[in-house]
């Protein structure tokens, strides 16, 4: 199998894109990234898209991209797996390249979700969960979240305002970057009075909505030489699921699949929690980055508002996360947002992160949270000089 | 890069599945397959459907079914490219064992189409077209066939008639398929005197919907020994992709997605179309058997028709094609649709296709067409004692 290496990202605004079509942002994405790896054709396009076939009435968004990027007759594909979708669309980009049948891949994440035609974006939302199951009964997804934190502040002793720095930190990185959402700090205050969506869960412990688009360009890494310095190679990936239902596992409040998906590896590149210096996280509900820094191992099993307590999650911490905003400030255009997480540790591992750069940042972690953590992918990336 | 072999195979019968959901039929082939193979563990799945965020208002099918057939855990991913869905599942799955991420993989087709509480199928079906610029302007994926097929018979002076021959192979091959949606012969009186769908497209050209679910098991082929003779290899495996809307092609009659991945097939494996022992070509439409044929290499620009009326793609012609029915007798439930072809390749290579077994078959290829054109991937398969 060949080592792979990201030489190229792209990564539009995330807003509300009422004057571009989704492949319009696809595109601005695709080429950007392009244009940073300085390659003019790719040979496969890997596409990460959670719900244009209902939000946008297209599907097929494989050949759909592949064309309006004028790469022609390539081979192009779109993975789903809900919020996850783009590190699964990155994921089988690696594949790709590491089996050996495809020489350049772009990975690209696309969603476009504040206008769409068809429906209503919170019950689209809600088709990462069981339709039968859960569904059916009413729950939409904040309500699943909210289940969870409420169960996590009684069983743990919790109170709701330990969450706060969760948000507190992802909006004073969010300031910082240009393609965020929201590009303003919020204080305690402010989260401690914001309004109840499902309780426990308020409006400022979610993540918002946004169109954008981000891409990666991927290569074998031997095809690489000293120019390309620092090289970001991809030293682990894998991919575990959990029940679709929340209530069918014995644990709610453990996320199984992010605890296997991260150990496997952990273990494929042969380092430990402590050896990542940065850590993308997947904080689309305050409770889920805290579930998935325990999951994970970097804080212990009911301990997760702690590390944010103690500020261990800020740029000085021990494990910086949310380091460009977040879900939380930068947005989650749902199936964009794994890479929207993957061009952050790539501009943090060149060293390209500008005001939110963690210092000597060599090894970095995106883990990508699809549905109530059903579907959960890991990442590791090191750079080398 | 790893060989790949397939060792077992599943389907369900494709009809109106009322009284079993998506993930009832996706569990029946998967255990169906998994019982062929003799296995009871699998590490990843890989599953092909279209609509099922529209039509069944479920997404993440990778977690769904991964947690349905109780293997918690794994890696589940959906991939979708329109009707060639699970031809590219097939090939990301082939991806995964071949690159050594994998080990035994599972990849599996389903769509449930007839009892869909979201939405109207013609809609869903074009969603693989172009939604801007070919779809809103009240083409649907049929009429978009028919203005193929009429062009077709005007450039090469064809009647309609001439056709007929793919419609009564199909049938004739159905008849012997208990798996298919319409098991009986048609004659070419019923097909000339078929209703009009879309000028020229009659109700006997066209492929019938359905609900239903085939499924692979591919493992790496080092693991395999004598006992599992006669063993089906992957061969090639290749995708290619074309313009979304079919005006934008500079030939609309050919398809060029075809020809690309069919010679890079070829060439993977060192063969011509004239060491193909048989087909399982993508006949939505019989325009649409036609113009793979030619695009393949088996049959003259212009010339596809002569192929079904000289009694070519008959069991014991030069190029058999749609041995179990094809997509016209034996349904087309889209994103199922690949992985139904390849199930019915391995059973022919293997000896076990019964009454429609082509004689000495060894060297089988598919291929499954998504959208009008737009993403055909093709794959070939040898069995070897």
């Amino acid at each position: 199998m060949r080592e792979v290496a990201v030489v190229g990202i792209g990564q539009t605004p995330i807003k509300e894109h009422w004057s571009k079509s989704l492949r319009e942002l696809a595109g601005e994405a695709a080429f950007s990234a392009m244009q940073d790896a300085n390659i003019n054709s790719i040979d496969g396009l890997y596409v990460g898209n959670m719900m244009s076939g209902s939000a946008n009435h297209q599907q097929q968004l494989g050949a759909y991209i592949a064309d309006w990027i004028g790469m022609n007759f390539i081979e192009g594909l779109k993975i789903e797996s809900a919020c996850s979708s783009s590190s699964a669309a990155f994921r089988t980009a690696v594949m790709a390249v590491a089996s050996g049948e495809i020489n350049t891949a772009i990975a690209l994440g696309v969603e476009k979700m504040t206008d769409s035609p068809g429906g209503e974006i919170t019950s689209e939302l809600a088709t990462a969960a069981d339709a039968d199951w859960e569904v059916d009964y009413g729950i939409s997804f904040v309500a699943l979240n909210a289940l969870i934190m409420q169960r996590y502040l009684y069983e743990y002793g919790w109170s709701k305002e330990s969450f706060a720095q969760f948000a507190i930190n992802a909006h004073d990185n969010g300031v910082h970057n240009s393609n965020a959402r929201f590009q303003k700090a919020i204080s305690y205050d402010q989260y401690i009075k914001s309004p109840v969506i499902s309780d426990p869960i308020t409006l400022l412990d979610a993540s918002p909505i946004g169109d954008g688009a981000a891409a990666v360009v991927i290569v074998p890494k031997e095809k690489l030489n000293k120019t390309n310095n620092p090289i970001v190679k991809v030293i682990a990936s894998s991919a575990a699921t959990d029940t679709i239902s929340v209530h069918n596992r014995k644990d709610p409040l453990w996320l199984t699949a992010a605890e296997k998906s991260s150990k496997a590896a952990y273990a494929q590149c042969g380092i430990e929690p402590n050896d990542i210096d940065i850590f993308e996280a997947h904080d689309a509900f305050t409770i889920m980055a805290c579930l998935s820094l325990e999951a994970c191992g970097f804080a212990e099993r009911g301990k997760g508002p702690k590390l944010a307590i103690d500020g261990e999650i800020k740029l000085d911490g021990k494990i910086p996360i949310s380091t460009f905003g977040g879900l939380k400030s930068r947005g989650h255009p749902v199936g964009a947002t794994g890479l929207y997480q993957i061009c952050e540790i790539v501009k943090q591992l060149k060293g390209n992160a500008g005001n939110t750069q963690v210092k000597n940042a060599k090894i970095g972690m995106t883990q990508n949270i699809g549905g109530s953590g059903s579907n959960i992918i890991t990442h590791i990336f090191k750079s080398e000089n």
